[in-house]
C-alpha cells in the first residue's frame, strides 16, 4: 500500500474472487456460473443497447424495476436493482451496521461478509455452524443485531425453511435481517413473500446463477418501500447510474424469458442429483445441497490433493482453506458432459489412490 | 428512511443526476454526454461479449487494462479501470480521506465530491473560487491536505495549466492530489504525464464523454502502482468482478478506434466555439470554457426562465440552485444541429423578452 492509505484500513482484507482461469478447454467448475449461455432474448436487448452508449443509463432504472417487481409480486417501491447482488449486500451493511449495531453471520458462509464489515469499520460476530455445518436456527433468535444469511448457506448449500427464516425475522423486529438467495432458484422457496408482513427484512438476489448474468453484474434487492429508500440514499450517493445500460437490457431481456431460466435451473437440478449419486458410490461425504453446487470430501484423499489433480486434468473446482472445510472442494453444476468429463477425472483419481 | 437506518448518514445528502427525459424528439444538452454514438468497434464488441454472460467478467480485466496503459504511456500496474470514474473518486475519498485527513475541493465544482465526502464522514472543506470562477492556485499550495480538482472544472469548464497543477502536486507531497480530468479530452494536456514524477498524484478520467460510453459506466485512475494497489484494495473489498463483461469489451473496442474518438472531440470543439461566438453576439456572458459544455448567463434574462423556456420547446439544459451560478446554464455541446435548433429557440426567447 502507499504512504497516504488511511489507516481506518489497517485490518481490511479484501475478498479473494475465484480465479477466471484464460485456458480454453477447461471444465469450469468453480464460481457456480451457469453452464447455460444468457437467454437469447437477454443477448438481443443488450446488443441493442449497446448502440445507445452515448447516454447515461436510467437512474431510476425503472423499466426493469417494473418488470422485476411485477415477477415478485410486490410493488416497484420495494425494489432496488443494484450493480450484482454484492452491490446491494454492501449497502445493506453500510446502511444496518455501526459501531452501536453490530452485524451477525455465520462463521462459514459467503466469504465477502466480513470484507464489506471491515470495508465499513463495522463489528461483526460470526456464529459457528453446527457439526454438520447447519445454521443454529436458536443462535438467531431475538438476538438484537442485524443479522445476514445466506439462504441456501454458502458453500454449504444447505437452506433453512421458510418458517424458520421467519422465526429469526419475527423474533427480531428492531434489526434487520438480510436473506441473500444467490441461490434461491434450485430448490427453495423465497423470502420475498414475507417482505409485506416483515419490515425489518431485506431479502437480496442476483441474475449471476440461474439467469446466467454472471458478467453483466446484476442483483437486487426487495424489502419494506422505507429499507429500499435508505438503500437508494446509498446509491445516489455512490454510483448513481449504475446499472449500464446494457445490464438493465439483458435484465429485461431475462425476464422477458423465464421459462428459459426455469428449464435451466430443472436441469441443473437434475445434474446435480445424478452427480450426488456418483460421488455416493465413490464413497464422498457431501452436505445436503439445494444450490447449483455440490460440497464433498472424500475419507481417503484430502481436499487439496482433489482439488490439484483434478486441475492437472483440466477440471476446476472450488478449494476453501479454512480449518473446518479443507477437506471439501465445492463443485459448480455443469452441464450432463461436463459433470460426466469432471466424474470420469474423479474416478481416475481415487483408482490411482488405490 | 427507515427506523433502521445507521444515524451515521443523518447528514448525507445524494446526488442528484442530471434528468434523464424519456421524452422523444428532445435536443437533450443537460448532462454532458457525447452526440455521437459510441465507436462501430465498441458496439460489435460489447454484443459479441452479450453472448457470454454466464461467465463472470476478468476480476483483473487485464486486456483493457493493458491496452489503456499503453494508450497512456504507462505501466499496467499504474491504471485501475472502474465502474464509471464515480466508482474511482468514490474510492479515493475512501482511500485519502478520514477524520484526521480532510479533503479540500472548489466550492464550485462537480457535485458528488462533498456527497462522497460525507458518505464516508470525512472532513471536507470547500474553497471559493475567485469572481471569475476561477480555482486561485495559491489557495491550494502546500496546505497538507488531501486536494480534489476538476481540471477542467464543472460547470465552468475553465481549466488549470500543467504548470500550475503541478505547483499544487509538488507542494504538497505528504498528501494524494487527485484530478478529475473527466473533460480533458476537448483541448487540454491531461496530466497522466506527471504521474511519474509525483508518487502523490492520482488522475481519474471516464469513457463517458469523448469515447460516447456514459451508459456503459467505465472510468480509470492513473498514478504509482502504489496508489492504484491501495485503489485495488478497496475494489476487492467492493465488487471485484467490476467491470461487467460488456463494458469491458465495449472499451476495448473504443480504444481500437482513438481516431474516431479524436474526430468527434474536434467537431465538438468546432461546435462549441459556434456556439459561443453566436451567444456572445446574443449578450451571454460565458466562463471560458475548453470542455464540452458552455456555462452562460444572459443580463437580462434570468437562468432559470432561460431554463424553463428552453425546456417548453423540448431543449433541456442544466440548471443548478446554488447561489453564485443560478443565473448560469450549462449547456452541453451537441451537433450542429441540435446547437442550431437550442440557439433558435433562445434567440426567440430572448425576442420574446423585448
Amino acid at each position: 500500500m502507499s504512504r497516504f492509505f488511511s489507516n481506518k484500513f489497517d485490518t481490511l482484507t479484501p475478498y479473494t474472487p475465484g480465479e477466471q482461469p484464460k485456458i480454453s478447454n477447461l471444465v469450469k467448475l468453480n464460481t457456480n456460473e451457469s453452464p447455460f449461455p444468457p437467454s437469447p432474448k437477454a443477448v438481443k436487448r443488450a446488443a441493442e443497447a449497446a448502440k445507445r452508449l452515448e447516454l447515461y443509463s436510467d437512474p431510476t432504472c425503472s423499466e426493469l424495476t417494473a418488470k422485476m417487481a411485477e415477477m415478485l409480486g410486490v410493488k416497484p417501491e420495494q425494489v432496488l436493482m443494484t450493480n450484482g447482488s454484492d452491490e446491494i449486500l454492501n449497502f445493506a451493511f453500510m446502511a444496518y451496521g455501526d459501531k452501536d449495531n453490530p452485524i451477525v453471520f455465520p462463521d462459514i458462509t459467503y466469504g465477502f461478509y466480513p470484507v464489506f464489515a471491515q470495508l465499513s469499520n463495522i463489528p461483526y460476530e460470526e456464529i459457528p455452524l453446527d457439526k454438520d455445518f447447519r445454521i443454529r436456527v436458536s443462535d438467531y433468535i431475538g438476538i438484537n443485531k442485524t443479522i445476514v444469511i445466506a439462504n441456501p448457506n454458502a458453500p454449504t448449500g444447505i437452506a433453512l425453511s421458510l418458517d424458520e427464516i421467519e422465526d429469526i425475522v419475527k423474533s427480531n423486529p428492531d434489526n434487520v435481517v438480510v436473506i441473500d438467495e444467490a441461490y434461491v432458484d434450485f430448490g427453495n422457496e423465497s423470502a420475498v413473500r414475507l417482505v409485506d408482513k416483515y419490515d425489518n427484512l431485506l431479502v437480496t438476489g442476483t441474475f449471476s446463477k440461474s439467469r446466467s448474468m454472471a458478467g453483466a453484474r446484476l442483483g437486487f434487492g426487495v424489502a419494506s418501500k422505507e429499507i429500499i429508500r435508505d438503500l437508494n440514499t446509498i446509491k445516489y450517493s455512490t454510483n448513481p447510474y449504475n446499472i449500464n445500460s446494457m445490464t438493465m437490457a439483458a435484465g429485461i431481456g431475462a425476464l422477458e424469458d423465464e421459462e428459459y431460466t426455469k428449464e435451466n435451473c430443472r436441469i441443473i437440478c437434475e445434474n446435480r442429483e445424478y452427480t450426488m449419486t456418483r460421488l455416493k458410490k465413490m464413497g464422498f461425504d457431501m452436505t445436503p445441497t439445494t444450490a447449483n453446487f455440490i460440497f464433498a470430501k472424500h475419507p481417503l484423499v484430502s481436499g487439496l490433493d482433489i482439488y490439484t489433480k483434478l486441475r492437472e486434468n483440466g477440471i476446476v473446482v472450488r478449494h476453501f482453506t479454512g480449518e473446518r472445510i479443507c477437506e471439501y472442494n465445492r463443485i459448480t453444476v455443469g452441464t450432463r458432459e461436463q459433470m460426466d468429463k469432471f466424474l470420469a477425472v474423479l474416478e481416475k483419481i481415487l483408482e490411482d489412490r488405490k
